[in-house]
């Protein structure tokens, strides 16, 4: 997939922070200063390049570079690792030549190592010389921990007579849950922006994207979405044609990474929607809709291709919604398996079970008490979920 | 162990629920009308023993029996399953020669499937037959599902010149998880009660029982604790001495009982205290530890025998209740590994991998905000938890 977008290069190289000869420090740069937004982790436990970045996005101004590296999270690290992101920010600025105060950070990895700055200082200058406008490629495989494959997509947007790109890479694997997960996500665009509307736009396709996956609902410590507008395009969203136009391109964006990423997820091997409707307001919608997205019980049915459903209604249950268990309807895809609370027999079973064998499908609670709905994409969990988290430092 | 209790009788036998020659089939007896009091899930899909118990708990009256299968849950069986319910109370009293509003019923197993009758009426006239003083120990064999051991405890307590006993089993293994799980537990005794001052005790002691721990957070549809108590030891709870060691020993055998489900966990090698102290409330506390006892993340990592502590910070930091992370401290048992939100090295950490390959250890989190603390109870989540549940089924 090309990735180009005007005005931006990057690239990757192998810094040697926790495996030699792997791709690990990646950086980003807008040749001219952009406008950006950001989102970040709601853990309270915050990553040292979260704080950083969360401090740059409210002083505000353009930025310029993200420079991001994996294999150490920089997390529960204390003074020292805010030292360690402000020396990473001031080494990039250095070797691309540019105000340290237009630089982002980024790590992901294991949590509560110190993050040794040797290498990455030392690696800086020669990446900043070989950044290239197909770079981005390269930045999406930097940034991967448990992740199988890299995250990737960039969409042309014509608009009167005039046409914006956004590229966007992402990371993430496990610890992927509702308010950010453990996951990156870079999106360059070369529209006109102000911080304002730009970070209007990006906490909309979030809430819809990343806000609505979950692997196993654990959070994490360095979540960071990140969005450089440059403005190359002579599109502005003070327009506000262009500004619908880029929310809808920037929401489809997103929503595809997420869905990348839910496919990712670790040891999985089916990507669910889980679509609770009928509900009394949206809040209970997704209440539920995570409830079963989140449960190890249904999830494990999921790999086991088992339509065990009597698993959704119980979590549907417990989810702290009052409903009325004699009025679930339950489809797998277009499969009638539940009808008013009961079973509909082993012709349904069996067709259910057909549905459980495809790698992607839909399962649809209606809770017939009003008019609300909510989507959450989730994965199976696997035996391979556990022997991927239960090696992973190792 | 001996699990006689004065003027109860028990049994099992195999009634060919689900699988042929397995004891599926359980009945209690109280030879003597006996207090009873109860405590069911709090899910809002209850199966129909569930509804029908609870409905009996507040009739009130005297109570002489309770009559269990596993291989079906009868949940989420509409009018049908609350039909056979009852018959199934039904059927035991009249085999019993009791009055029909006197008899229990609970059921175990897979959800959604209907139950079939034919099967416990006809085996309940010979089961009856065949009852005896030491016939818990078969109920708590003929109540298991996925359990991998049968669970129950006795205790005999002396009260001035008499004393009285209180005999439990209970079966649990998956969908374990705070406000009931799972799970069924009887418990006779020949205490005297009154209902009020019977299900209070009972309360009091789930709460530090079956409500701190967890499996896999999933709560189940039929969850149920009966107390029968028919008064034949001569002490009575209105003696509030009586009532203090009465509770102090009903604590002590729920407990043990519940840690016995935790240390059966689907799949667990290993069952973990995790104890939060230090903070502004009990909620908070229990909160956080509720958090990180059912973190997939963490889990994983107890499986893996892995000292992943930043997974521990994440989990607390995602509880939803503010903390400071700069102030917490993490020790596996009384290793201390984390000072002040961070790491303390590579000598703890060798000395915390060693605490990992024990059967039980404890986590203690000191948030250092206040003074209230809590404490749960998990395992570890192991391939073998979703080997169990993928082929639960079939």
């Amino acid at each position: 997939m090309k990735l180009d977008v005007p005005g931006f290069v990057a690239g990757a190289i192998a810094a040697g922070i926790k495996k030699k000869d792997r791709k690990d420090l990646a950086l980003i740069f807008s040749e001219t200063p952009a406008c950006a937004a950001g989102v970040f982790t709601t853990n309270a436990v915050q990553a040292a390049p979260v704080l950083f970045d969360k401090q740059r996005i409210v002083s505000g101004g353009l930025f310029q570079a993200i420079v991001a590296n994996s294999g150490n999270a920089n997390a529960c690290t204390g003074a020292n690792g805010m030292e360690g992101a402000r020396a990473m920010a001031r080494s990039a600025a250095k070797a691309l030549g540019i105000d340290e105060r237009g630089v982002f950070v980024a790590s992901t990895g294991v949590i509560g190592q110190p993050l040794d700055m040797a290498p990455i200082e030392k690696a800086l200058p020669e990446l900043a010389t070989h950044l290239s406008p197909a770079g981005l490629s390269d930045v999406a495989r930097a940034i991967m921990t448990t992740d199988t494959f890299p995250k990737a997509i960039s969409k042309r947007v014509q608009h009167e007579d005039k046409a914006f790109t956004v590229a966007a890479v992402a990371k993430g694997a496990g610890m992927i849950r509702p308010d950010m997960a453990t996951m990156l996500c870079f999106v360059c665009t070369d529209v006109g922006a102000t911080p304002e509307l730009l970070q209007k736009a990006l906490t909309n396709a979030v809430d819809k994207s990343f806000n609505a996956i979950t692997v196993d609902g654990d959070t994490s410590t360095n979540d960071t979405v990140l969005v450089l507008a440059n403005g190359l395009s002579g599109l502005h969203l003070d327009d506000v044609n262009c500004l619908q136009i880029f929310q809808g391109a920037l929401d489809e964006i997103l929503l595809n990474l997420s869905l990348q990423i839910v496919e990712d997820g670790e040891g999985a091997t089916k990507r669910v929607a889980v679509e609770v409707k009928g509900a009394r307001n949206v809040d209970h919608a997704k209440t539920v809709a995570f409830t079963i997205a989140e449960s190890p019980l249904v999830k494990t049915a999921f790999f086991g291709q088992d339509a065990n459903w009597g698993r959704i209604m119980a979590a549907a249950g417990r989810a702290g919604v009052s409903l009325n268990p004699e009025a679930i309807d339950i489809f797998f895809d277009h499969v009638h398996m539940v009808k008013d609370g009961q079973g509909c027999g082993q012709q349904a079973e069996t067709m259910a079970t057909e549905v459980l064998r495809k790698k992607h499908f839909t399962i649809t609670v209606d809770l017939k008490l009003g008019t609300a709905s909510a989507t959450v994409h989730t994965c199976d969990l696997s035996t391979d979920y556990v022997k991927i988290n239960a090696d992973y430092r190792t």
